[in-house]
């Protein structure tokens, strides 16, 4: 990221454990977070908040503003997973999804959905050879086809229109698009690939096409290519190797970012940091995968997304050290443990064996 | 499909070769197609007609009026693919796209993009356990985010917004979901899937899951579910085998039906349909793969997408029997000979063989 926070001593988290298997995973990261930091002698504040599908049912609340201003006074969020039970009529499709993810993503401007994919030893692809998977998503988080621009025209008649408006700004793009190359720049292969489709969405492609090629201008080590959207899921099946970093559209980053996880191991495995790299409001840190409510309160979930997400998040507060220690021992626990048959607690408990 | 033929004696085939591998996958696509026509007393009177990238450059046409109403006189229109050569800085970016391929969908109003996929004997997954894979997507063809709806406000600037609108219609997704749905009723796992995203993209996710509600009361014996678009290409690597028929919009269309056929062993098997299923226009048929221009002239394109739409066009034009009858010969070739290195013409004189 542009901005490198110093270490601080004191971090004030606020977490969100949500609903489903949200609160177990959270746990798990809750003692990875808890052991990392106490071990460096750094002090973490935390807070729960009740948001989520339980919460929305006990109170016909979603995010309030008031929530939202509490929020904005932490360091940076940890995210479970909000959903409600399959068939549940009660709660509104599509509400939990909008009135709290994707809001809490534009009023904190997480413009970058950061989504790194990684193959780890003992874990299991779906591909017969998968090859050594180690790449990173940088998709947009605060504009495209999510800027929930649309409407409906003679809703509910023959006659309808529906219609879904992709906004895409300059202002958006070249941040993100900074952001992707800064990132690049550090990496080993120093390699991106901007993914669009702009043979069709000429419009949003050319402005990212551009904005690719001025900011590159800037980063001469970095080797630039492109891919359609159709292509790039090509490649993630054939070829996923070939990738280091992918910047994206909102959308397209949505439905790269689950097929990545699908090869590297299943989305169990896959975090995300919905970051806001000016540093202006908290970043949230999640499992890309939901809340699962037919395991929830099982043990079976997998805790490794919520903890690499803790190592994100560590990551982005200025702790790259305690990031990389919680990689490591999440790395360990899989090399010797791999899909093995363990409890949620189990993983968390042999991954903090690992970090002891 | 709705109306079905009567299988006619004589069939009038528009035939496009174009840019790159087209013209060798489809000079063997012909001979497959000569060989049943001839066998059963069909008689096939074809006309070539020079579009794509070639066409282009020699004489600044994309695709004339003239030229589409000569293309409305035939029954169908076999199509091989088009695209410059890779960096040709001579043909501008996506013109072939859109003033072509995109121009021939619309105004023939092809609004069924059918893209059948299955895994044939011989041929290699990049899964390592694909299972019985065999499942078609109904892609729309005519309107979402490639409606052309779209635009830039201070082009090339700091400020600079630009849009992609998707249009859905009732009209239109009423037309494509029944289609879905008489093709479902028609298969043995009787089995219905919608793609979307309805949790982002309300309205048209709306408009959709309302079509598919009403219609699928008209076809009780239909199974039906849905998935979100990411959720899709998970079940793409993990579990493709669960798919039967798939109806989803444009754009999503595009994205699954490319990883569908790297799943079924690459694109070179995958054929496509645009189909008019009112008979309003001809339906077009052609691979889904492109033009491939850095393999073309040396003989290495597989021949089998487009053999494969050869069988999808008999079938719409009323003639079902000779229809299998290629597909089982590609099958048996498969069979045999997998993915064996063999030229071009080889593969088409290996099924040609079987046919006999
Ligand atoms: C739940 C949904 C709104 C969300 C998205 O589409 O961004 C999810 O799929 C994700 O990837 O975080
Ligand atoms: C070439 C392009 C316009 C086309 C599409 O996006 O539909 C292609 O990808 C396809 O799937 O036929």
């Amino acid at each position: 990221e542009s901005t490198t926070a110093a270490a601080p001593a004191h971090l004030k988290i606020a977490v969100v454990p949500g609903d489903g298997i949200g609160p177990e995973v959270v746990a798990e990261a809750e003692k990875v977070l808890d052991a990392v930091t106490s071990a460096a002698g750094v002090t973490v504040e935390k807070r729960e908040f009740g948001i989520g599908a339980e919460h929305w049912l006990e109170t016909g609340e979603t995010l309030t503003e008031e929530t939202l201003e509490e929020l904005r006074a932490y360091d940076a969020i940890l995210f479970g997973a909000v959903g409600a039970a399959p068939g549940d009529q009660r709660v509104p499709s599509g509400i939990l999804e909008r009135d709290i993810l994707l809001k809490l993503r534009f009023s904190l401007d997480h413009y970058v959905n950061l989504r790194p994919s990684k193959l780890y030893p003992g874990t299991t692809s779906p591909l017969a050879d998968p090859g050594a998977i180690d790449f990173v998503v940088v998709r947009e988080g605060t504009e495209g086809p999510y800027a929930g621009n649309g409407g409906r025209l003679r809703a509910g008649t023959d006659a309808e229109i529906a219609t879904e408006v992709s906004l895409n700004t300059a202002y958006g793009v070249r941040r993100l698009v900074r952001y992707a190359f800064e990132l690049a720049a550090k990496r080993e292969r120093k390699k991106l690939t901007l993914v669009h489709k702009h043979n069709v969405l000429v419009n949003a492609g050319r402005l990212y096409a551009r904005l690719v090629e001025e900011i590159g201008a800037e980063f001469p080590q970095v080797v630039v290519d492109y891919l359609h959207v159709d292509a790039a899921t090509i490649f993630l099946t054939t070829d996923p190797a070939r990738f280091d970093v992918i910047v994206t559209d909102n959308l397209f980053g949505d439905i790269l970012t689950d097929l990545a996880g699908a090869v590297t191991g299943g989305i169990g495995l896959a975090p995300a940091g919905n970051i806001n790299a000016d540093r202006t409001a908290p970043s949230m840190f999640e499992p890309v995968h939901g809340s699962a409510p037919d395991i929830a309160g099982q043990q079976k979930a997998n805790p490794v997304a919520a903890i690499l997400a803790t190592a994100m998040m560590l990551d982005h507060l200025g702790h790259p050290d305690l990031a990389a220690r919680i990689e490591a021992a999440v790395e360990k626990d899989l090399a010797e443990h791999g899909t093995e048959d363990r409890s949620t607690a189990q993983v968390g408990d042999g991954i903090l064996a690992q970090l002891a």
